[in-house]
């Protein structure tokens, strides 16, 4: 294959911070990065080639972002996975990852079914459309369980804990929305990771990722995950049949749940020959984008989820995911109470720090619990490397 | 300190691959780029907020451009001190490096008698006007001498050595410039320091880096350069007399001869007590901008040069300079015989080594021997490493 100037253009349906390291990425293969996003001037603008002001669903805004680039992706799931699919087979151009991956992964229940269809392990799940429903899968599945919006969550937001019966019409009016119910996973920890799909059956995964939350809002991502070495490879395994499921190509976040045992667990599988019964792994959800959890690659591995994007979506080779050492990604959130102009004050001890790694997103408001930016920290151990970031991250505030 | 959005915008003489690079390290920091060039579309183009098509020395272009940033820099050695001086008095804008440093360094002749003022070991050297200075040079320095233009010369252009006082006015002729003679500097290799200089006094160099020159044009950077630790740590010594003799900020490259002995490298210097009588090092060239040898800092070293004077310039803290391992740069060049549309084929085993970083730079056109983009493998130790680094130049080709 050749590179050439101008190399090949990238549209991206959004235009946030996951599009601006993208065009980080892009730059030094010489592949460019054009965004569409409705926000004027969006964190992408200032590093990539062009931004066009737009809705993820004008599908004639999309169409015309398809004709000037090489190939379509998306950095965020309200992308019009039916507007895709469209301008993908009017225009000849392809569409990655695929617009029926983006469909799927956009209503929770679906992709549960799918994922399960698959034989890929995951927790157990009803499909809740009343209070009876809700119950039935209380008793089925034993109080409490998880409540799952099936479209439009994220960070938690449409997920409600149900303790018992009683409390079943109420959550459910709170909610609002078509649902799922989840058996509660009693999990050990959270672990995610991110895999990858390129041409010609070609697919890789990174090293499992630790992940720590907080109200459901990922904090800092842990790299080497603190688990055993057989867990660890048994996620990148799973995290491989999640891929095998896929079609297209393309960077995905696989969020798993690790669990103590089978039995703990409620696994949505019957039979005792099951090759998942010895399972301590269940996915929990799938980002087909690259994630929050994989910032750490930008640093910690040789080629960074952005770049493996980038190469994937364009059908090119895939990058080494090899660790080059341990890190320890934190999210730098709004600590905020209320809306206000974007200003991070502290800095100095993280630009002075010879082991931390800033990325600002370029976003102009602060909110609360709003993804502001990240520090990567690279180190010897994740756990001095995890004091490390945290110390930087309270370091620094919003405030 | 505080961060925002927008940032802080650097303006930069000079949209060439260095801007680019510069672009691509300054995103993650929130820190915005525009670029003045007289290409169109030049290689920062897709990278950066803006870029601005104007002549290096077009003043009232240089005046809008300081307009609209906080802070003034300049990538090619092309710029228009004057213009940047005048500039930055008028506008208040600061400019970095200091224009004073930028004048000097385009006369080799100016830069020499600098450096030796401020006690910097440098190759003996005269001044030449006509034949009978370059006679007389050779008699004092020994034939053969060098004979360098004083100004505009780059990668070996404008450099002729010299075997005698027959050839003196034919090369004078040839090279048709004022000029400088220097001793031939028998040297055991050419080595290279990164050096920054911060806000308040803080000045940082790199580890030594090893520059495998063909035809006096720079192919490869070995890192750690293949040579004893004494040398190593002197060389970081005279890059730090050379930083202390600069003013403003900024990063800088500092070519470097390593030289058997004293008594071979006809030292400027006439006391036998001087300090700089057992050096081994001299200073050849500097350049007052981010350096080609110094690329390998963008994977090889914690933060690159380019993130390093993005940092600088703004009067940030600087970044650590330690290295995170063995590196080896090898330049992609134009290996043509005439001008054509840039294409480099064979890319696939590039993309393919799990240990080689690629960069391209955008450039529509190779022509021989033009630097058109680079690839910085990664690894255990220098040679192993260089050996890979070249198998891996071996495999593309723009023919």
């Amino acid at each position: 294959m050749s590179l050439t100037t101008p190399g090949p253009t990238v549209g991206v349906v959004g235009g946030g911070q996951l599009a601006r390291m993208l065009g980080e990425a892009a730059g030094p293969l010489g592949v460019e990065v054009v965004a569409l996003d409705p926000t004027p001037d969006p964190p992408a603008a200032p590093v990539v080639r062009d931004t066009v002001a737009a809705d993820f669903d004008d599908e004639s805004a999309v169409l015309a972002l398809a004709e000037r680039v090489d190939v379509l992706t998306y950095e965020i799931e309200l992308a019009d996975a039916d507007a895709l699919e469209r301008v993908g087979e009017e225009t000849g151009t392809p569409v990655h990852p695929d617009p029926g991956t983006l469909r799927r992964t956009q209503d929770k229940l679906a992709e549960k079914r799918w994922l399960a269809d698959a034989g890929v392990p995951v927790p157990e799940f009803r499909a809740v459309e009343n209070a009876a429903d809700l119950r039935a899968a209380g008793e089925d599945l034993g109080w409490p369980v998880m409540l799952k919006a099936r479209e439009g969550g994220y960070d938690g937001r449409g997920n409600l804990p149900v303790t018992g019966p009683d409390e079943a019409a109420a959550a459910l009016d709170e909610l609002g929305a078509d649902a799922l119910a989840e058996a509660m996973v009693p999990f050990e920890r959270e672990l995610s990771v991110i895999g990858v799909r390129g041409a010609d059956g070609e697919r890789a995964t990174y090293p499992v990722t630790e992940t720590v939350h907080e109200d459901e809002i990922l904090r800092e991502s842990v790299q080497p995950a603190r688990t055993s070495d057989t867990v660890a490879e048994r996620a990148r395994e799973v995290a491989t049949d999640v891929l095998d499921a896929m079609d297209g190509r393309g960077v995905f976040g696989i969020e798993l749940f690790e669990c103590a045992s089978r039995s703990d667990a409620g696994v949505s599988s019957g039979e005792r020959s099951d090759p998942r019964a010895g399972s301590e792994i269940l996915v929990n959800e799938i980002a087909p984008r690259p994630h929050n959890s994989g910032h750490w690659t930008i640093e910690g591995a040789h080629c960074s989820q952005f770049e493996q994007h980038a190469r994937s979506v364009l059908g090119w080779p895939l990058g080494s995911t090899e660790r080059r050492g341990a890190s320890v990604t934190t999210n730098l959130l709004g600590d905020v109470e209320e809306t206000g102009p974007a200003e991070l004050s502290g800095v100095e001890t993280v630009l002075g720090a010879a082991d931390a790694h800033l990325h600002w997103y370029g976003k102009r408001e602060a909110r609360p619990l709003r993804k502001m930016g990240h520090v990567t920290v690279v180190g010897e151990g994740s756990e001095a490397t995890l004091d490390r970031a945290r110390e930087l991250r309270e370091s620094v505030t919003f405030r």
